[in-house]
């Protein structure tokens, strides 16, 4: 077993996911090889298949292997309301968890002008022609509750302003199913504050 | 985002790897699409190659791309000590925590009767044979020290002394930086039992 072999290329080329150090990756590669040929050559061809057909979506940017993605090509859908996500994770995140029926626009990352990231590289310019066309009644902002998410759901709230579009952020509160004893100062401010009559 | 498409075919395909729960391969997925792509394109060339390239080293059953493997083939090994492992992870183990000189044999697994593994399945007429040739004059029999592993290593140490071969069981004992509050009954008597002279 040399360093140059494709059995230390194959643990080597395992390490690109995330979350997996040397060590899974030599448990990952003798799996494949001892017990699960099949099912490596099926995660081969499936990688291949999905790396080349899956794209970004036209109109939201999530992704898709069509122009536009099944979402935004429902006509069941309220084209009224927009909600502003970092990731194509958090698409299906809200899709999965809510009854929220409108459409999503997927930034692909936050601002971040440390690290040259800017508004063209979110696709604000396609966001702003679209809240131009005048289609959009509400921008939902559900950016990451981070620093960076907060910066750009505030840049992104003033952006709806110029357009005369109402513009709404998701609460922040106490997780449902946590206990108050061990929230941070900083959420629980905002749970007392965003509190609602019963 | 249907069932059908191929970023869930993807998200499937990678649970075949251990460990990778519905969770991690959805993180798996979107990660290799949005932040990279040519790691995925990489990592699906290396699997193909893999399991086309490697396959069993004739003369002790590892993993490797020649019909003997590296070790094998190394002149400078001895050849008169034989180490019996469960796997080819146990042989880089070794390997690499050691400084034994000798050649391995890989079982790929251990005696399960109950799971029809007998000793055909693990290659034991090749063994046999190696025995029986009379270069072989110790059998070091590193099983894992579960109720399979020492039931296979105590066939193997009676198809040892068949051929008159000695044989050795790797130590049980106390792990190193363990400490013996914490440690078992039953490894604790093996330890007592198995103390050396200082």
């Amino acid at each position: 077993m040399e360093k140059g072999d494709c059995l230390h290329r194959l643990m080597e080329a395992l390490r690109c996911l995330p979350g997996v150090g040397p060590r899974s990756a030599q448990r990952m590669a003798f799996h494949l090889l001892q017990h699960d040929r099949s099912g490596g050559r099926h995660l081969a061809a499936c990688l291949d298949e999905a790396l080349e057909k899956i794209g970004r979506c036209q109109s939201c940017r999530t992704l898709t292997e069509s122009e536009l993605c099944s979402l935004c090509c429902d006509p069941a859908r309220d084209r009224s309301r927009l909600c502003v996500v970092e990731t194509p994770a958090d698409v299906l995140a809200i899709h999965q968890a809510t009854v929220f029926k409108g459409l999503y626009f997927v930034l692909h990352g936050h601002l971040s002008p440390l690290d040259g990231v800017g508004p063209e590289d979110l696709g604000l310019d396609l966001l702003q022609q679209r809240l131009q066309a005048g289609e959009i009644r509400e921008l939902i902002l559900a950016t990451n509750s981070t620093v960076e998410g907060e910066a750009t759901a505030h840049y992104l709230a003033e952006l709806a302003r110029r357009h005369s579009v109402s513009v709404s952020r998701i609460a922040h509160g106490v997780p449902v199913g946590g206990e108050l004893e061990y929230l941070d100062a900083n959420t629980l401010a905002y749970a007392f504050d965003g509190r609602r009559e019963v």
